[in-house]
């Protein structure tokens, strides 16, 4: 399997991804495609592997780019190669830790998307309490038609039965209020919709049930979508803080801790970003998947076994299946 | 000073609403007016102060109601008389755990809006690592236009420039990004009418940035402002439950978390909901305090000594002022 590494946008520049896939190559066999500086690259890869590819380029496409107009203009930029290569036989998979925008705009103009799909969206796999909770959209598209949240929700599902194995899974509506009426002009169409939909819909859900697993799938505009998953980020970084100062307060409380502190480490560890790693585009033709632009090597290796398990389960396929 | 208190709509029904105006009387002294059910209000006083007044009625306005319409045909529901009593001398606010919806309706066609503001907002106050932040709106508006949230950071900068005493607030709006031309069309419009606004707007705020205190007031959809508020309560809910489970595990972590108990105890109570309590309902004629249904007897004091502080310090007044 071929995998093309965008190696411009992440925040700790392409040492993170070189070395996120050379992670990953110890776990599982594939080909890293890095899209980049060559020098650099070889670089960084320093002898370290041998089995790799590099497409040479300066060119990208940053969070200040247009990103419509960059990915018809910027022929070389990274991301435009990337999606280009990935139309051609043998090229399986893009990862990109860049920008969203311009992710979204090379999957509508280059991939193209998928028959029966108005809108690409990203899937971001949330840590509960029990098992994982799909929240879609959580930001590629700002201003959302109900019509697109169906289809958030059909592709959902899909990917959930093939790449979880989770059975008829349970899709709600991310809102203020339990009761039907509640929410905005776009969550009461939606709530319609919905209702109506081939999905096991069980209404709608507030956002402090985010991470209790009370639903495998949480649809959302993605504006709202993208509020919830940084607020949640937010409060888990602003309560990890929190605690080491009650950590380091007194002699007493720092013995303490260091008896706790592996468990506590653990339990943050599991509703930490670097599990999951990244979001599938998904309804778009190539195989993409989103890492966070502050991602650390942990992250990328965890997001290209996500991507390629993703690649693994021919979820596109399975999804012009379900639309047929 | 008399302060109308609905004592309907509280998960855990009157006995909090009476409980909390009289703990708060020890701390401040003013005349709780209860509207409901006066032999139940009697015996749950059961003698315990004397200053009080009584409305009775045993009907109200439930989640599940049409808020609008009720208001206009439930002459009789404890959230109608306590409007329309707080027309009269000499009642000075209302304090209600009950429906937003009809909190909201009950300003609009009793109380009726200030002259030059077009929506009513709850604006939060938030706990933050320095000061505080206020949220508004948190849900009394669900789909806004960019003028109500100018006109929301115009309130806000009123509000706390009076009730908390920062000079010349800074008012960020929400966004998916910082940059000025990320979000969807609602933020876009918003930015641009805010940057030539009589504010010290400093531009877009991240969700995950919701309480460390970079900005004093976050202007936000009621619909956004409500994910965001309850995806925070929800997380803190979670770490809380969590980290519970890990001071249980074992002999040695219940002995380590015995000495940790009440630094880690101080720290979540910083950011409970039950520290501020309420949020004033900005924008209409009445002063109006909103508590959370799931209020605590301390939350209902807290909200009632900010309620009273809100009326103190005559913000209504410098809101018209501010707005001639």
């Amino acid at each position: 399997m071929k995998i093309l590494i965008d190696t411009y946008g992440a925040d700790q520049g392409e040492k993170v991804l070189v070395d996120g896939a050379i992670a990953c190559q110890k776990k599982k066999d594939f080909t890293p495609v890095f899209i980049g500086d060559k020098e650099k690259i070889e670089e960084l890869i320093a002898g370290r592997i041998d089995k790799y590819e590099i497409i040479h380029t300066t060119n990208f496409i940053s969070n200040d780019d247009d990103p419509a107009r960059s990915i018809r203009r910027k022929k070389d930029a990274s991301i435009v190669l990337a999606y280009e290569k990935a139309k051609e036989e043998g090229y399986d998979g893009i990862l990109s830790a860049g920008s969203t925008g311009a992710l979204l705009a090379g999957g509508l103009f280059i991939a193209k998307r998928i028959n029966g799909i108005d809108r690409a969206c990203l899937a971001t796999s949330l840590p509960t309490i029990e098992g994982t909770t799909l929240l879609m959209d959580t930001g590629a598209n700002m201003d959302c038609k109900a019509q697109y949240l169906e289809e958030f929700g059909l592709m959902g599902k899909v990917y959930l039965e093939n790449v979880l194995g989770i059975d008829n899974p349970k899709v709600a509506l991310l809102n203020v209020g339990v009761e039907e009426h509640k929410g905005n002009k776009l969550s009461k169409e939606s709530y319609a919709l919905l209702k109506e939909a081939n999905l096991n819909f069980v209404g709608n859900i507030e956002a402090r049930d985010l991470l209790t697993g009370k639903a495998n799938v949480i649809l959302a505009d993605g504006f709202d979508g993208n509020i919830a998953i940084k607020t949640a980020e937010g409060i888990l970084k602003l309560v990890a803080g929190q605690l080491k100062e009650v950590f380091y307060k007194s002699l007493s409380n720092k013995l303490a801790a260091g008896i706790l502190k592996n468990d506590i480490k653990d339990m943050f560890g599991k509703y930490s970003a670097d599990e999951v790693g990244g979001a599938p585009l998904l309804g778009v033709k190539s195989y993409v998947f989103k890492a966070h632009g502050n991602a650390n090597e942990v992250a990328i290796c965890n997001a290209l076994l996500g991507l390629m398990d993703y690649i693994d389960k021919k979820v596109i396929d399975k999804i012009e299946g379900e639309l047929i």
